[in-house]
């Protein structure tokens, strides 16, 4: 058994490296390729592509795991082994319930979507993409019809991202987040908002890049097995455990755009390059979920880098940077720019009060498309009465409503949004456990110093990449389910600290 | 049987495709990649490797060649498609000759024995890559073999690089221009030696690459299709028709070792951006021979690159932008530093005069070993023997002898150096031919311009790709075989302008 359990790895390392190969064409595209080579790197990519899913539906493979299915049994259900065939069994039969022909039509149609879609954003013209999104909506339905059946019908959708979750339980965690999250918003909207003109000075942006810099190198962002480049939007990309890189943007009068970021980046990638090194090239070796992983991103960005632990230390050195820029502003000051709450617009522009209102906003929208309780044409209608009743403001136009964000013309409408929140629900709920294992963890980070965190991290987080289900290692960590409230203290302490709550 | 044909290039796109990720691995690899990448990356290419061998050596492809055969013979033997099932039947001739089980032992020994020459060669120790070497003279003996029969053995290595060419043509090419050769270089090397003293001030980095990137982009590389980064060693990689890009490195005390070298890679890469587009992902889309390509690295860096023509033009500005390193250097005096010609030990740093003894001295070396007439162990002694009667001087060691070259340590030994002399006699073969057409270029180069030579190249060899063979393209631009006049009525007429010959 032995024998065909190496079989078994090698045809899933050969999976492997075609995948990375074309993570790293994707990298490439996004930061050096010339103009010239994108109708090429098109094909290569979804060559490869095909390539991979090729591989990994192979027969030979859902075979070898049915001869080893006895032998897992007999294993530790904590073994490593028995993990590796469990989730690689949970992936193949996840990959071949999807016949191909669909899957190529579907990625077919999504790359023409999102073409449309980079135009009709900029051109505020929702009518461009409307019959594209209605195709999107019935190829989102179709996917999760070929998961039947289910619960809920994005179930299946949410189950691609967040392993084990479903409509019932996400929309029951987000209920209860709503009730505490909207007096929260209200009592701190109703106060005079933050002046964060601080940030809004001109900052170099090779200055700016070197402070983001040293500081992910502090936090214990590896740059042996990384890099850090720039591209229009921001991501974490991993080739291998040795070679995990991260980008982000510059806008040389707005200091948070790329600082943030770049931390948030850094964050999802200290969660890659904290994987066992042994997980590399298999299904284990990568996060485990997107709540989980955007849990990490949102640690170090939030929880440690909006925190005013964090900028009692790096603060002056800030200032050492920008002398003229942050001249007369204080740390208290500068603590309170960096956590202004607004009611705005856009998501990925949001403090992390109104974050997720405008994640539950999208996920109710997928639910009532997914249900037939509401038509594409209706969207942007639909966006904007929602939006008021929300947040209180009318969106100006379908660009900042609606159309803001790629992802549903860009992928299936279903399972996109929900990660965000459970993401910034987890991050407070593992900070609890690593505080309560080392309540010196704010002193040391008032230091300059994240050994403390980064350790406990890697050590009940990281390491085990996807191992554990989200649900397995919350209950490992925490004892219990998944709940909000750490999360709710930690927005109360923190927001009680800058505002009347 | 246009369908047939459509299938056929649907296939080649699939191996081409995946060819070309490699070559982004490498690419990254040499660029970007962090160190930690290196040992997954290894994987990575090694599996891509050997999926695009498999997927080219698939007999369905062999089936397709021959059902192919009795239309491809009706077409006119000038058109594409005619061209194509030509290289292609070729190609899958010598591809499927070679056992995939041979191949794979061949290119892991090949990695390790580049591995220890890369250490063995700062440390000058022939000892320990000796064995190794011995097993790459097996290996090589054997490669030839399944090539069986041929004139020589060396034939079927030589046919890889520079397709149809032999052991007996190289040689009575290399005899004859080695009688012309040595009395110009005798009569050069006994008067006094160019001082080139001025290209060895400070030249910073920066400048240099500006100056670098301005002249490319003059000669006619397209940055819009290309790139230009830093690597260890210079190279040009393609990734398509419209992603062809080239490396270069920085001495900032020798400013024509940058220099020359970004101009000899963006010789190479205007050949690959000039072949026709519709060529891309198929057999014909790269440079016909390594003799033809490197007669157009040669062109733009020699016969262009080192001509009083060129500095014409150039010099003002060069001295504008490093006015101190070249105050009082007059264009004659700076033209003929970067002209010194010397007995000297590496052939990369050999001048043009010099240049084919070094390579005619290689490619005897691969004949004696391949022929059994010289053992390996006895290399490093024939080499210096021979040097010294070549060059007049001694090697101190085997790092500026026997060991300089990667060739034998990273490839096959046989077929790696002839190209490059070749390359030479076409350079001035196909300019000869240019100047006939156009007599008006050396002028035009005067002015900065280059786009008639560049236009004049591109019509006659670059967009055929390998449609033509070297033979073939020879033949059609200059009317016979390859002849070595032209090259040395380059050579007597441009040193009988700097010295007494």
């Amino acid at each position: 058994m032995r024998e065909k359990y190496q079989e078994l790895l090698a045809k899933l390392h050969e999976v492997d490296d075609i995948q990375m190969a074309v993570s790293v064409l994707n990298w490439d595209q996004t930061t050096y390729m010339p103009p010239g080579g994108a109708e090429a790197r098109g094909r290569q990519i979804a060559t490869l592509g095909r390539l991979s899913q090729e591989k990994f539906i192979d027969p030979a493979i859902g075979r070898l795991l049915d001869q080893l299915q006895p032998w897992g049994e007999t294993l530790p259900v904590d073994s490593d082994e028995a993990a590796m065939l469990r989730v690689t069994r949970r992936d193949y039969d996840q990959a071949t319930r999807v016949p191909p022909a669909f899957l190529g039509e579907f990625y077919g149609h999504i790359a023409q979507s999102y073409q449309v879609w980079a135009e009709a954003r900029p051109a505020n013209d929702f009518s461009k993409v409307r019959p594209l999104l209605e195709k999107t909506l019935d190829y989102s339905r179709r996917l999760a019809e070929f998961f039947a059946p289910y619960d809920h019908i994005i179930d299946p959708l949410i189950d691609m991202a967040d392993y084990g979750m479903k409509a019932a339980t996400v929309s029951a965690l987000f209920s209860e987040l709503r009730r505490e999250l909207v007096p929260i918003v209200q009592a701190i909207t109703s106060q005079p908002a933050a002046d964060d003109s601080c940030l809004h000075m001109n900052y170099p942006e090779k200055e700016q890049e070197a402070f983001g810099i040293d500081v992910v190198r502090a936090l214990g962002y590896d740059f042996e097995r990384g890099r850090l480049d720039k591209t229009h939007h921001p991501f974490t990309t991993r080739f291998a455990a040795g070679d995990v890189r991260i980008t982000t943007r510059y806008d040389e009068h707005n200091f948070g755009d790329a600082f943030f970021s770049t931390v948030h980046e850094a964050g999802h990638a200290m969660y890659e390059q904290g994987i066992r090194v042994a997980y590399d090239g298999t299904p284990l070796g990568s996060g485990t979920s997107a709540g989980v992983h955007e849990s990490q991103s949102r640690t170090w960005e939030n929880i440690v880098g909006r925190s005013r632990e964090f900028w009692t230390h790096y603060y002056p050195l800030l200032k050492a940077r920008f002398p003229a820029q942050l001249e007369n502003i204080s740390l208290d000051a500068f603590y309170r720019a960096i956590n202004k709450v607004e009611k705005s617009l856009v998501r990925v522009d949001a403090d992390e009060a109104t974050y997720n209102l405008h994640v539950m906003l999208r996920f109710d929208f997928e639910i009532a498309l997914l249900e037939g309780k509401l038509a594409v044409k209706d969207l942007p209608e639909a966006w904007n009465e929602r939006f008021r009743q929300d947040f209180g403001i009318l969106p100006p136009n379908d660009r900042l409503g609606c159309l803001q964000d790629v992802h549903w013309y860009g992928g299936s409408i279903g399972g996109a949004f929900q990660g965000y929140t459970l993401g910034n629900i987890i991050s407070a709920l593992f900070y609890d456990q690593a505080l309560k294992a080392h309540p010196e963890i704010p002193a040391e980070i008032e230091q300059g110093k994240f050994d403390l965190l980064h350790g406990w991290l890697v050590e009940n987080i990281y390491q085990y990449g996807r191992k554990y289900t989200a649900a397995e290692l919350i209950e490992r960590v925490s004892g219990s389910p998944l709940r909000i409230e750490p999360y709710i203290q930690y927005l109360k302490r923190k927001y009680s600290d800058l505002y009347a709550l």
